[in-house]
């Protein structure tokens, strides 16, 4: 396995974003260890399954260790932690970094290569957008609702061969892959969308059907998008207006899609508060951005879901 | 009883605003009739029982009614109905309706004397601005909790007449009543508060305190509070900024106060959206100014009452 061109690769959370990239890469004949918890009993007896439209693509066999130490240096880590733990990683990404090692984060929002670069170096990190549905359904079983595609690329930087490398990867194995220049700038582009219907689904308690019909809250979705438009291109990225009309034409055909935001705040589960709302609202204004409708998106999120975070306790 | 100065009044909506100031002005020795529903039989037999925290007014015998056409033409009605149920009056107003009759309505928020004017004349309708806590609680018996006072004005023209009058009244049983020569002024005084407060208290589910204790929430009422400013002054109302400093620093006092719009929310009845949001925004962008977060406040409070009122139906 060793003889793979990405070399060794470890999965730092191993949910269902990691189990799905990570265990299409190992599909794919990469070296891919897996850090589990949970799960790492019942995967090391009966490897992963993953369930896509396709059909099923099963690992029988599949690496995976319940330290990083047992994993020890590897060549890319995949990190598909919630951006609510970042403060795990200072703890579980040190016995992983050898002298070239790539981070390479499939995490929500803005701020999460950033925080790796302050930490372990600009020139390691690297970035992947998924648009994909996922569930892990069960231990070592990952359901893939709907056909989605990975956007890879460097941290500030135009794609690299690691890169190319990667998405070459993804693709052997059927998934849609695109090795993008302006990683940060595709971040702005699936905020537009997140930003107001996650944003929206938590502080209205509206489903995309709900505010596409709610004729109000469907200019605030827009507004809102407007917000984002400036801050992004007064940040260097150039998005037209008539991509926040298609974010919002396009969301027609989701009907009454609940957005994950709302899901996991109904379960009580972390919400990506400051990854999705809070580092886009902070860079927005620090670029000069005015930014009303989501500061206060924002400071309601917060206040909500730190509320139940509370209870819960 | 007839020979009161004030002459005939009529009370429209005898919930715990209606009964207090009605039941108040009955204690002066005015000519009161309550228009009454579910209460009237007990009212009718045992009176009404009005709590301070100076004492008990019992009031033995009421006048009271279960149809406007028992009244019959009076000098002043008193409209004490929740805003959201004036398309009621429309079918209960006229026959209390003579040639000279004031419509004196002690409703909150904006928008209900240009709804008496448009439909009844604009020189009979007059306002009042109540700063009372008072519970109805049971049949004929109000409990009122905090001492508070109303202010009373013309719909659009300085102090008149009828308006000190009325405010004598109230007065003469200790009442604390001011006449004001811009009621319109004084209504965006009150909604500063009314309009952040009662706002983040259903979008956000947060008390006084609460709102206070978050940094950010407190910022944002603040900040709604300098949308309400701007419209205010181009309309016409010149309020000044240390006005909203105080009504912040004011409500350190109330500690974890729930606004009554949290409580109606939250027991299902009806919250007054228009008059305390929907209205002022509409006055405000009408006017020129730009309030982007009362719109988004606006949109998110408008669905989630209609959403729960959907469900309750």
């Amino acid at each position: 396995m060793n003889q793979s061109p990405l070399g060794k690769i470890a999965v730092v959370g191993s949910g269902a974003v990691g189990c799905y990239y990570g265990g299409m890469l190992a599909h794919a004949g990469c070296d891919v260890h897996f850090l589990m918890r949970a799960d790492l009993d019942t995967v090391r007896r009966e490897g992963l399954r993953i369930f896509t439209k396709g059909g099923e693509v099963h690992l029988p066999r599949v690496e995976c260790a319940a330290t990083a130490e047992e994993i020890g240096p590897a060549d890319i880590v995949i990190i598909a932690l919630k951006a609510t733990a970042n403060a795990e990683l200072v703890r579980l990404l040190p016995p992983l970094i050898g002298e070239s090692t790539a981070l390479f984060t499939l995490q929500n929002g803005l701020g999460n290569e950033r925080f790796l670069a302050e930490r372990w170096g600009a020139e390691r990190v690297m970035g992947g957008l998924c648009f994909v549905c996922i569930n892990r359904t069960a231990p070592g079983v990952i359901r893939h609702l709907d056909e989605g595609s990975i956007s890879i690329g460097e941290f500030g930087r135009p794609v690299s061969v690691r890169v190319r490398a990667v998405a070459d990867a993804f693709r052997s194995v059927g998934v849609e892959a695109n090795a993008v220049d302006d990683l940060d700038g595709e971040r702005w582009r699936k905020l537009m969308w997140n930003v107001p219907f996650n944003g929206l689904s938590i502080a209205a308690n509206a489903n995309v059907a709900d505010v596409l019909a709610d004729a109000a809250l469907r200019a605030e979705a827009r507004a809102i998008m407007d917000e984002l438009l400036d801050a992004a291109r007064r940040l260097g990225h150039a998005i037209p207006d008539a991509f926040a009309d298609w974010q919002i034409e396009r969301s027609f055909a989701f009907g009454g899609y609940r957005p994950s935001s709302m899901i996991d705040y109904e379960l009580g589960r972390p919400v990506e508060v400051e990854a999705i709302w809070g580092e886009p609202l902070r860079q927005g204004l620090a670029a000069g951005a005015k930014m009303p409708r989501l500061a206060l998106l924002h400071a309601i999120i917060r206040h909500v879901t730190e509320r139940r975070a509370l209870r819960g306790a």
